[in-house]
């Protein structure tokens, strides 16, 4: 074997980790709390990216870019969301180094070039996009703005883990702005039902869709939507989410439209994100101990072909048929790779690419080639068949198309066999300590209350399901009247 | 007419300005030289940057993702590259920001929470990256090691131009390593020809392929490559570096790699990118009094069709026929867009089309479609002419070819006519302030004449041409002997 996992039993977060470094997704940097993603873990951003991207794009939202940089003057302008950031804000004072006197070769901050106003390193947009929308909208002709940004944020964050919390992450950051409240919550519930639509479809993620409760939600936002999924140790991911703001940055940074009566009134606003976080979700959703397990519309590598072979003239034969096959696949809109780099043996590569998650293996001999067949191996299952090279390219996309919907159904078993009643402060904390995943339990709807339960359990209340029946109960922790259950569960 | 545009000849530099602001490509910001990149310049980015990313990705790299963040102590590691760029650092100094105890409300920087080391905002990543591949390369095994990224990047600026000289811009940035010097300058100039290709053929922009002067070189590099090109003023601009950086950056964070025989070296690098500069220069290259003019090639829209009616009954009567218009040109592989927006009338759509840039628009009335033909108008030229209904997705495609050729020989025949020989000082500045462009004089090849030559005219030396002809002849300035012209220009 080329690397050894932790295995999940023996330690969760220490196979999580094995599996981001040794699968080649991301490393550490010189820079506290921030990755470096590597080619490979890129490689899925990308595509993550591209399918997300055409969504947006389908339904009408157009791509900008805004500065990095906030003003501390408008940062602070929505008093809540400044105030649900302030602590985590990187913060430029100065814009100048000079050489250090007293050591030679070394920089220092040059104190002459202290900015007048610190800039904020944006954790959100949210401020600097609405100051800005107020000079692009005068009248209900300007709207809907349907704006999208793909960016770098920086949040400071005191305990980090790769993909799932750094200081530094890639994001996407829809804001959008409305004539109308009721069109500004139906773009809200729009784009969550797109990034569910993506979680499930290309991630093979299912995902319960549901809101915030008010100590959860975004800070400057009435309500806060959100998709979150079930990871394999039981704990809840929070996976994407998707604001109605009201008019709460309009007012903040004065942003009025004319109606068509010429009335004025204030802007209706929304923003939504997804960001490299969902990397470390597709991670945990599906993998096992041997390395990571990726959905087929997001691998980057979907299918690996292994040369099986002694000799040259071996290596001859193979590499003409594979070369015919490689065309094949690739025409059949494969993302296809041929390993027949020397220096590793098959053995090698085969541990490498389960490692790595690559859905389908296909190892070609100069037997098989008599026999005009491969033997194929998926990912998931680790089953192996033999299959003709005569239509070899349709069967595959079939066999991918199978794994995607394996693995999907079966995060989706294990994540409804996590959803737990509880009816008792008992039956609360010993799901919590025992079998996890998400427990349906009765709530007074109070911040007081949920607080209390997060502190004594750190569990929280990841959504109220939009689906949610209605049902008469009493709160697990003080037995006050409640309408329906909510979904708690430990996070990360 | 819609929007009123500063004539060139009037202010070259305000006409400029118009075409960015009035064409909706980009805006002013809250923040100090840093811009808004409004939905359609960001589309130019988007269609340069798949472009650009194709052909990377064809040449073997990959993308990855480093931090924003270089720590101090990194960033002054390779002397001469922390000397060049010291001077326009933003700094962050602190993490936190707290509520103003003596204003309600505001919010100040949290002494306590200042960092022990500041960190850089990355003015280009040599340095993080650098750092980084020492714990990628240990031999030669992993080398070449071919990493392009795609990020923003902050240089602090005192004169800033939209897109030609922001403090924040967005950029690739590839950096390689490899195994000899040899093997990394044949990447450099590899990189070199991939732009000046992606310039040609995309951006239908003549470049000159050259090397720079020791005072033009990359602060780290051993040689700089450069394409260079030729704006409507007679003034160059740069459109695109490669460097050569020989081991200067492996020596500096220690990366060194083990040979087949096991014999340690330090490894070779590389690093080149072009930024959202390129669109200031794809709007100065082109653009007439007018408005924008775009290659077909990178048009966000490529063809409007705009509906010419009286009254429902026609209107109805275009709508149906577009639609069906509309998508065959989609099926063509068009990027198309419909007009039918009833807050503006014909003629205000026609000025605002030629104001964007879009190369071909197409009129369509009640009477045409009795006749099946349609007006098609072209963006470059003006001309107009009647096209059958019948076919016209393959008569599209080929008019869009003949823009995209017409506009690249039409700025060539500009850059060609603007390279003119001096041979003597006189002669020099007479065709610096008269007829302006690129000027081929000898030089005595020292950086103090060229350094004079600047101090006196404003014009630095842009390039020694890659396909130079060996002439001798004497310096304009000092009168001392030379082996070869150089290209002067006072540039962007």
């Amino acid at each position: 074997m080329s690397k050894e996992i932790t295995s999940r039993t023996t330690d969760y977060s220490q196979w999580y980790n094995d599996l981001i470094l040794k699968g080649g997704l991301a490393d550490y940097s010189a820079v506290r709390g921030c990755m470096v993603i590597k080619p490979y873990g890129y490689a899925i951003w990308e595509n993550m990216r591209n399918e997300l991207d055409r969504m947006f794009k389908e339904t009408g939202h157009e791509n900008a870019y805004f500065p990095l940089f906030v003003p501390k003057s408008l940062f602070e302008a929505e008093e809540k969301n400044a105030e649900g950031f302030a602590k985590e804000c990187a913060i430029v004072t100065h814009y100048r180094l000079k050489a250090d006197p007293e050591n030679k070769g070394k920089l220092i901050v040059d104190p002459e070039a202290k900015l007048d106003e610190e800039l904020v390193v944006r954790p959100t947009s949210e401020a600097i996009i609405w100051n800005t929308y107020k000079g692009w909208i005068q009248s209900y002709r300007d709207l809907p703005l349907l704006i999208n940004q793909w960016a770098n944020v920086v949040r400071w964050e005191m305990r980090t883990r790769l993909f799932l919390r750094t200081a530094e992450f890639l994001w996407q950051e829809g804001h959008t702005a409305h004539a109308t409240s009721q069109e500004a919550v139906d773009e809200t519930v729009q784009m969550l039902h797109v990034y569910a639509t993506f979680a499930e479809e290309f991630m093979a993620m299912p995902v319960i869709k549901g809101v915030k409760s008010a100590n959860e939600r975004f800070a400057g936002a009435v309500d806060t939507y959100c998709i979150e999924a079930l990871m394999q140790d039981g704990k809840a991911l929070q996976a994407g989410t998707s604001h109605f703001l009201g008019q709460n940055f309009a007012k903040a940074f004065d942003v009025k439209f004319a109606d068509k009566e010429n009335k004025l009134d204030y802007v209706w606003a929304t923003s939504w994100g997804v960001s490299t976080r969902l990397i470390g979700a597709l991670v945990m959703a599906h993998s096992d101990d041997q390395g990571l397990i990726l959905p087929p519309k997001l691998a980057p590598i979907q299918v690996v072909i292994v040369p099986i072979f002694k000799g040259e003239e071996q290596k001859q034969l193979i590499d003409e048929k594979v070369k015919i096959l490689q065309q094949q696949l690739k025409l059949a809109g494969i993302r296809v790779k041929y390993d027949d780099n020397d220096n590793n043996r098959p053995g090698w590569k085969f541990a490498e690419y389960e490692m790595k998650g690559v859905p389908v293996r296909i190892a070609i001999g100069a037997r098989d080639i008599a026999n005009n067949v491969v033997e194929v191996a998926r990912r998931d299952t680790k089953e192996k068949v033999t299959m003709s090279i005569d239509g070899l390219a349709e069967n595959i996309i079939v066999l991918l198309n199978d794994i995607q919907t394996a693995i999907y159904n079966k995060a989706k078993s294990f994540r409804d066999e996590h959803i737990t009643n509880a009816n008792s402060w008992e039956e609360f904390v010993a799901l919590l300590d025992g079998k996890a995943g998400f427990i349906a339990a009765h709530w007074d709807g109070t911040p007081e209350t949920e607080d209390k339960i997060k502190e004594l359990t750190k569990a929280t209340i990841r959504c109220i399901p939009l689906d949610n029946t209605m049902e008469e109960g009493k709160c697990i922790l003080t037995g006050n009247v409640s309408q329906q259950r909510v979904l708690f569960a430990r996070a990360y």
